[in-house]
């Protein structure tokens, strides 16, 4: 039991090889065994690993020689990819069961992704009631808080004691998401108030409900998106949070282990579009087919060569100079990387700041003031550096150095500036402010640089 | 109470705004009373935006207008500078009262920012047992797992009922972060189970704590890092994660609520420096000083400048051959550009998939091959495209056109499989692979696809 992290892994992957070389010689029991030492999020994570590296029927096979009730708490540990892997190839009566089983929200996500006519099947055998509901949660537009949340959450009047309140909770929270929050509903199902089990079971047995919850209640609404909901939950630290329908009514509730997941899922996305990624699937780098990367990488690639061909067009017009100064070629490189670098880190600090929501629109001007000081100083260190480096090593002349170094300070000036400003333009037109980072920063930053780069040779050496 | 996010925000900007000009007229209680229309958290953030924008004695005058009881929650939901800075100008009594009403973790983290003499003397007025606590938690590391923890958890014995178990919940609930986790600890203060408040409150009330008491418990060390931690609570989806010293004792525990921290705190971090931002303080964008950000920025860019002496080396090399065919330098930058643009695409998602822990180092001959795959395809459109370009818009003959495309193929296959394993090598040597995105990676790339271009140069057109 005194596991520290590190021993877990290697008990994990010890194991797991002992379990690929036991399906090797099909002692499917022996595996079992062997899985079952672990717990379930363990479990599901080997199988998956059996799954992707070995073999998907070995892996349901062994799925099924698990105990009922250690498979029901396995499976909802999968990835949704591999669970309707895993329906696909099991019994009816055995898909019933594992999703009868399921919090009503795991079972909602696996429904989604199943084929229409496997859901209609699934559907035919459920009550009147949960099919008219699960309906409902099917139509909820993905990411949005509707999508997130499980109608299972306990419901009281505001006029029972704590005492009766508890005895409620004893009753149904088998079956509820959480029983740390409860929801106190009027007639009408309009959310009047919430009360944590925490202050229930501290408060004398006879206080009504209605004296111990809170009445002013944040709330999100079943279309509201997922990352506005996820920024609730990291404002407000809730363990969990109400959501109501157009009409106000309480339609569920969302859970903050569900957020972890989307605060990880939305900062990938960014880091994803930060870097070129355009809408990749929500598979795992390795699980992705090399098309979907394809799809995923070469349409912006392609984008953004195009600002290149006019970045080329610029060295034509500019060819002949070029031809009688060829020292100057020399610097390009850097002048455009280094141009691309500052800015690169601008956009980073930027995006990053408008996604906390801590940069709003307003503060346009202070980030321009910002990074003009800012740039000033990196500005002036690095061209200051090349000055030393062209007269002393390139042994290039005064004038090929005064053009570089000027054209140094320059972009690094329009890069940061332009850089802080860009983002927040993009947002302002409806576009991801975390597309404009990276390599469009760097591809738009090159024709900048450039472009100065030309002119102040045109100026310093008459070309 | 029907009030979506948006409702919400527009409503907190519009009384910011009357704050600002009560403010202005020196108002002080109609502020305060336009500010209790909040909840604890807005009026932090108000209160932290006019001392940002404003006056930091003007909103310390307004945060001693505050009721106590209101005054003590506001308080842990602001900055930690901000803190220091109220603490720095509250009287004693006014102090010793805030940090009484303090959660433990959160007196530590303001503890930990103020100057060592505050610290003591605030020390000398507390406890002699409690003085000894804090300034053992004051010595964990930062980003530790002891920083994260509170001594103030419920503990329960394995022979108590249901009923006995719940009575003790009771009594100590009030001071302790959560009481939905409760610890059973030995004679030796080790732990020995885990038992939900769910499960309590849902079995019969004679049942013993050691028949509902789970006993393959996950913890932490002191000492592990917060990473780890929190890989922990997104796999396991925890509310709290006990956590042991080396002796195996229990001295904490961590909340999920801390964890949504760490998590943003772990990825800012990611993204920072895949943006070629290093070691940037916590401090937000707008408050950071110029200084700062120097610092954050300029040692990088001018490592990665050094870089482009070499590339501008290899330039100088091929001077005489670039001065015959000019129209060589027309391409130079759209092939260092999608060099460096498709590279930073597969580091990105190396870089993410190994962060969460899919992408192992043992997956680098699978990692290489996909880029392999996929760099083929990218690279077969991209010369595609531009060999159309070439011959017919440029009207350069085959031979440049063959020069520049097949430059760029073998362009993008070496930026996307040296992206690919680039991020591994360097954790293999104990660099942070994030550091090995963006910038890093367009400056190598840009390195490599002159040399590559200059090679195909030499060969095809015989330079």
């Amino acid at each position: 039991m005194d596991n520290s992290i590190q021993d877990m892994d290697e008990t994990f992957e010890y194991s797991e090889e002992k379990i690929f070389s036991l399906l090797e010689e099909k002692k499917y029991f022996q595996c079992r065994d062997e899985l079952l030492k672990f717990n379930a999020v363990d479990i599901a994570e080997m199988l998956e690993d059996v799954m992707r590296e070995y073999d998907m029927q070995k892996a349901v096979v062994l799925f099924r020689t698990l105990p009922k009730d250690v498979s029901v708490e396995v499976f909802p540990n999968m990835d949704v990819d591999n669970q309707v892997e895993i329906i696909n190839i099991i019994t009816d009566p055995e898909i019933q069961y594992i999703l009868d089983e399921l919090d009503f929200d795991d079972m909602i996500d696996v429904l989604e992704e199943l084929p229409a006519n496997l859901v209609d099947k699934i559907l035919e055998k459920t009550p009147k009631n949960e099919r008219r509901q699960i309906n409902t949660f099917l139509r909820y537009k993905e990411n949005s808080a509707g999508s997130l949340m499980t109608p299972d959450y306990i419901e009281l009047r505001k006029d029972m004691t704590t005492k009766e309140a508890l005895a409620h909770i004893k009753e149904v929270g088998m079956d509820s998401e959480t029983i740390y929050t409860a929801y106190v509903l009027s007639g009408g199902r309009k959310l009047i108030g919430i009360v944590s089990l925490r202050s229930l079971v501290i408060a004398p047995d006879h206080e009504k409900v209605s004296e111990l919850m809170h009445e002013d209640i944040i709330l999100a609404h079943v279309d509201d998106d997922q990352e506005e909901v996820s920024d609730l939950f990291k404002r407000y630290g809730f363990l969990a949070l109400p959501v109501v329908d157009n009409e106000g009514r309480l339609v569920g509730i969302i859970t903050v282990d569900d957020i972890l997941d989307v605060i990880e899922e939305e900062m990938t996305e960014d880091i994803e579009r930060m870097g070129g990624v355009i809408d990749s699937t929500d598979k795992e780098y390795l699980d992705m087919p090399v098309m979907d990367h394809v799809k995923a990488e070469l349409p912006w690639l392609l984008l953004l060569m195009c600002s290149y061909f006019i970045t080329g067009g610029l060295i034509a017009r500019f060819e002949d100079a070029l031809s009688s100064v060829v020292a100057l070629v020399v610097y390009m490189p850097m002048l455009m990387g280094t141009g691309g670098n500052s800015g690169t880190q601008t956009t980073t600090l930027v995006v990053r700041g408008m996604s906390t929501g801590e940069i709003e629109m307003g503060d346009a001007l202070k980030v321009f003031w910002k990074e003009f000081r800012v740039s000033i100083v990196i500005g002036i260190c690095v061209s200051a550096v090349n000055f030393v480096r062209i007269i002393l090593l390139d042994h290039n002349g005064t004038l090929v150095a005064l053009t570089v170094c000027v054209s140094m300070l320059l972009i690094v000036i329009i890069a940061k500036c332009f850089g802080g400003l860009l983002p927040m333009g993009a947002k302002k037109i409806g576009i991801d402010p975390a597309l404009m980072s990276g390599p469009m920063m760097a591809s738009l930053t090159d024709m900048v640089s450039l472009g100065t780069y030309f002119i102040m040779a045109k100026y310093f050496l008459n070309l």
